[in-house]
């Protein structure tokens, strides 16, 4: 059986915060009851009196209006609405009212995060980790259980590299930087500042290359490895995360600029370079020497295929596969719409004779033409 | 070269199983040959008289009067052709007769692994698994080599950590749960009883959570991160198959109810519920806050978008894009039918014209109607 | 911030690797001036006259011509316009005409990786490493940090184990092959030689395998574990990405034969059988019980259905998904077009309604013809 929500609890702040402390740290105005303390976050739907809760969006308003947190974080057009909620606790309801609810609320989990719910981290260089003679680490970075950095790599300070972590020759992880449990970060490859891998992924591994040669019995050709000499190189503020693969360039690197945000299960190829700020969501594949522009978004299980372009701003729906470059921002999609079985196998049957129902047509139009 | 199957002899009982004690075992009841003894498991067309196989639906009819199985299990439908079949060795063919053959071949499958095949398995606490003095192991758990239980962790009785498994911080292991090599379950996260998590899957990564802030230069956005301060919950009797990522709640908690089967390299976003007895194959998927049913399936590869809701007991075709949330139970598809790629070709482009031929199609039937 | 291309003096050799040395190893002919010495290999549009690069397709033709690259290899067709480049050093361009300036490039790599970048190897067994007192290692054999080999495995001459491998009971690493770091060869499944595997791919999970059994409450299904009794087989000369899945096979095994190349994220179901020489790119999910040929090719995040077979050199586009057996040879593809949201929106809702508008259009047929 699924055990009851520990979450409540286990988020939950002992002693209660004292609001006014949250609105001086992070902005905003109180407005509404006199709340003194909040135990703790929660959405709309599951919050209580003692809990703060937020609202991003207009859309979400019918859930405000039914929503029992005690205070909730608004943007000025919809305080009014926070305030007069039905059936209030003694002493009114209460709002924080804020320019960009969203970025306060994500402003606020980092609050949490720091001062309620600490993260769980390794304490110093773990007695089990392997570091060889060559490898320098900071003495502020972390390791945990069984982490391994070898000869000629670098951990910078306050880096903090997780169980069973790989850091192979000569890689580079910068200050501040976390690797989760399992990662890999391949020989040659960097990472910058304040970055963050989550479990599991793999970064620089080869790229998928090969050359096809004839064998000799002329039935086909088998693949010829073509040894991946390059390595990848990951900019300042970059998020990826778990069980993604990052491969090495095949001559030159594969390159992430600053502050790329990567999802799950994440295929990055070879010589892929991702401009500053793009995010993907999970199950992107990009394809070899792909080259993404900056603020770009990919939509979950979106592909991009190899040595195309996407310009800056450019946004791809979930699902949708990239079969040009796309040199003009804007938002592009490619999905079959999904519908029940039936309607499914009868759409799709005609499709197959789509080309055909447009040369029909045009024969039609043209009989019909007076 | 692929060597030859060794699985034959693998598989293979070196004093054969007395086939009536299957069936006492089992249920069912055997007809014709007075078979004593099987050696082996086989599909139906590698099996040799040696060996017991299943047939699970009539339209395997072919395959099965063209086997030489000693045994089949077969509904009561198929016993005549089971025992009819042509060339049958001295003394017949054998028939195993049961309601259910498919359930019946699970059970045997299982009870061979338990009396023939066993499974290699821990012994005891590894000498090189690491446990921190604050971790609760019960004295039955077994952990392999490099395994890593962290401190106010705990696994539970007849638990199975393979080697290199990381459970962090207050994680918890139900009895009898086992987890592949390499798996990692993150701090605060639990998995029920009887579980089974395949290698390389990570439970507790960081869900995909950040917020728009725009730059200083006005060319865009970056992101800025939102901390992930749930867990994830996981019923009893869950298999999870391996390289999955089953993310962490924002605020609450992502969920599996009980029963949940998911095959590998599945993506679990932060928040989704998923009810119990739902099944999802290979490459599916769930992008954050989705609400999938009970007794749902999933085809490979099948996407479901952020914060739909799937009804109980709907089925999603592989590959298939979820966009709205579905309501009512049943079969749902939208899979673009391959084609040779000339065709594909022109049916692609004329899909895109699609729906400027429909405006054509109405203006000639405008035109047409008298 | 992204640091600069280390790769350009990583890659370089110190003194310069003698012209000449590299033609009588590699075959072809020199032209154009007489260039003694290259420093690094490098792509057209990033080469120096210090760097050697290759042009694989006349389409490139203007990359060429705007090449700085002191020595190009090329087929006969483009030398001259390899030596006839603008704005020449002094001495003249030179161009190293062979007949595949592919496949001669590929082994150039494999020869710089020989002799000017070499690859990071273990030396010897890690003292980290745990090899069962069952287990046979090769003495020429490399293991790296906390790599494990269990009871009754065999690791052959010249293998090579990554950090944090895991070779489960009675596993076989051929000779001469690499596992990268995390990967997990499941017990009693075998590679062949010279095979290179990277990081976090597990081998031999358990496929996904259940039996849908009634639950007393009658509300649905609950699913019963098949056993999976089969292994993986993986033939010699073999390549799999990183985090990809191969599962074992519920009673016979799962087959890769000779010369198989797999890209990451590939996964790979239980007792899928691919023929010798066929390559996928990554994220590509094959189901379970289908029969690849040999000679194939699959693109990036393609999908194979259960129990389909697929004939000898078939080719399968990106992202199309194989919903029926193959069993003519050709290039086959089933992509959604992207475009720009609105006509695509446009479109997709039309397309639900596309049999409707085929039987419009034979409606039209009939009444309008004379």
């Amino acid at each position: 059986m699924v055990l009851p929500n520990g979450g409540r609890d286990r988020q939950a702040s002992a002693t209660g915060v004292l609001l006014a402390e949250l609105v001086a740290a992070l902005g905003g105005e109180l407005r509404g009851a006199d709340v003194r303390r909040v135990w703790r976050l929660a959405p709309l739907v599951e919050a209580d009196p003692d809990s703060l809760s937020f609202v991003a969006h207009p859309r979400y308003l019918a859930q405000l209006q039914a929503s029992r947190a005690g205070v909730v974080i608004v943007a000025p057009t919809l305080a009014d609405a926070a305030l007069q909620r039905p059936d209030p606790p003694p002493g009114g309801w209460a709002a924080w009212v804020v320019a960009d609810p969203y970025a306060t609320f994500a402003a606020l989990t980092r609050w949490w995060r720091a001062h309620v719910q600490p993260r769980p981290a390794p304490v110093g260089v773990h007695p089990t980790a392997w570091v060889a003679p060559g490898a320098r680490v900071h003495p502020t970075a972390r390791l945990g259980p069984f982490a391994v950095v070898e000869d000629g790599a670098v951990v910078e300070e306050g880096a903090e590299l997780g169980a069973h972590v790989v850091v192979q020759v000569r890689a580079h992880v910068g200050a501040g930087t976390r690797l989760g449990p399992h990662v890999v970060l391949g020989y040659d490859c960097r990472i910058g500042a304040r970055g963050l891998v989550h479990g599991g992924t793999v970064i620089g591994a080869d790229g998928f290359g090969f050359a096809p040669v004839p064998l000799p019995d002329g039935e086909g050709k088998r693949w010829e490895k073509i040894e991946q000499l390059g390595a990848v190189r990951i900019g300042d503020d970059v998020e990826i995360g778990a069980n993604c693969c990052i491969d090495r360039g095949a001559l030159g690197d594969t390159v992430l600029e600053d502050g790329v945000k990567l999802d799950n299960l994440i295929q990055i190829g070879h010589n892929v370079h991702v401009g500053r700020h793009t995010a993907m969501a999970g199950c992107v594949g990009i394809a070899g020497s792909a080259r993404i522009g900056a603020f770009c978004t990919l939509g979950g299980g979106a592909i991009v295929l190899g040595h195309l372009e996407l310009a800056d701003h450019v946004h791809i729906s979930a699902a949708s596969v990239v079969m040009r470059s796309i040199l003009q921002p804007g938002h592009y999609s490619g999905i079959f719409p999904i519908d029940d079985n039936r309607a499914w196998e009868k759409n799709a049957a005609t499709l197959r004779q789509l080309h055909a129902l447009r040369e029909r047509l045009k024969a039609l139009e043209r009989r019909t033409t007076p």
